[in-house]
């Protein structure tokens, strides 16, 4: 008798931005796998289930896809109710993908459940949104570690005059900067970078793109962080920058 | 005494992809005002609140930006707790921007409460994740729906293959694919179209983008539906396309 898994978004940190749905899903959890990027106040909600952490930090040692991916199987074959509970959406640079294709080649039971994702929830929390009407036509996710080293087309992205925002990215930091103003970016393009984003342990640097790099080395930010580019960035809830909106509002 | 405004992401449809933040915020409500792209069945938690619809769907009369602004701040200035309801995460293509300038212009105090978005959302709820490390290094939200009548830079994002999620392109979509095969995208990318996504009234027609106008117009899919542009539509949980996809993994 096959179990069932649920690939569950637990938000972006702020243990309140998770859903109706995913507490549910916890609630009937007998076992969940959790990431290295999730509140664990989140666990409070599944206190009958048995806790595994499978973190999969970039860089540090950590449990493999692979492995993630035989475990969860293994559970449900057992009759097991599992929910791998992961960051921010399952479905954003969560890897969701990845575990549903495999549970769908095991032929089992599995139910998706989207999340808050930090790429909008952490800059919102700064009062930044990531689309305004006045400023951009859209905004772009992209992640700047990526499977084969490969870089994004900067350029396009550029040129599409999108909001950017960056996962996991301030280790290519200088990279990416150097990269976006060759692709003809302007230097004063405001920028953030926002580290533990929703949590009281919040830290966060805004600069001119051309001094970004700096600036986070300088305030010694470090991942999990979400870097904003563009325009929308003026609107932030800090200083200098909030009063130059209100005037021009 | 000022009262409170709440701009609070209600979630893609499905009643239960709401947060629980945004649950404790209506509970402290004494009015909420309600966009059309709400499920009512969310009101359920503020039975205590006065409710005001306010929508504003694109092309219908409704009650213009301005006068919500404005009865937003009368009603925090007479010290209610305000609640504005809004489809899917305020700050993407929410107008959630504007009025919060609104309110910070008029001095109330506000609280952001951030929400799943329906671009994310509805693609997982037919098992597409909007990025896939093997196909795609992001994804960009575009809205169809433009303030000025201007279009996104198409060719830009064409180039940077990234993921295209569309809102809002339901009426101009013949235009929009116009100018992507124009900017040279492969007029057999996948693509998907999706109305009242993670709703029991979900219906989607799914085609190679140079049918896409075709298919949307022939199934009769009208607003409010996201449309997806890119291969990981192959990852769909429908007929063919989820069959070729098992034999590859």
């Amino acid at each position: 008798m096959n179990g069932m898994v649920y690939i569950v978004g637990a938000g972006p940190g702020d243990p309140d931005l998770i859903t109706l749905k995913a507490v549910q899903s916890l609630k009937l959890a007998t076992v969940v796998l959790v990431d290295d990027l999730v509140n664990v106040a989140i666990l409070n909600h599944c206190p009958q289930a048995r806790v595994v952490h499978v973190g999969k930090r970039g860089g540090c040692e950590s449990t493999s896809q692979h492995f993630i991916n035989r475990m969860m199987i293994s559970l449900a074959e057992l009759g097991q109710t599992v929910v791998r509970l992961k960051g921010g959406d399952p479905f954003l640079f969560g890897r969701g993908g990845e575990e549903v294709l495999a549970l769908k080649a095991a032929g089992i039971p599995y139910q998706v459940i989207s999340g808050v994702t930090s790429g909008i929830a952490v800059p919102a929390s700064l009062g930044i949104p990531v689309t305004h009407r006045a400023f951009t036509h859209g905004v772009t996710f992209v992640t700047g570690h990526t499977q084969d080293g490969q870089q994004p087309n900067w350029a396009a992205l550029v040129a599409s005059q999108t909001t950017l925002v960056i996962y996991m990215g301030i280790k290519q930091l200088a990279e990416i900067v150097k990269n976006l103003l060759a692709a003809g970016m302007d230097k004063s393009m405001p920028c953030i970078a926002i580290q533990h984003g929703t949590l009281e342990t919040e830290r966060h640097v805004s600069a001119p793109l051309d001094f970004l790099p700096m600036a986070v080395k300088q305030e010694n930010l470090a991942s999990p962080a979400i870097i904003v580019i563009g325009d929308v960035v003026r609107l932030a809830n800090t200083e200098r920058l909030l009063t130059e909106l209100e005037i021009a509002a």
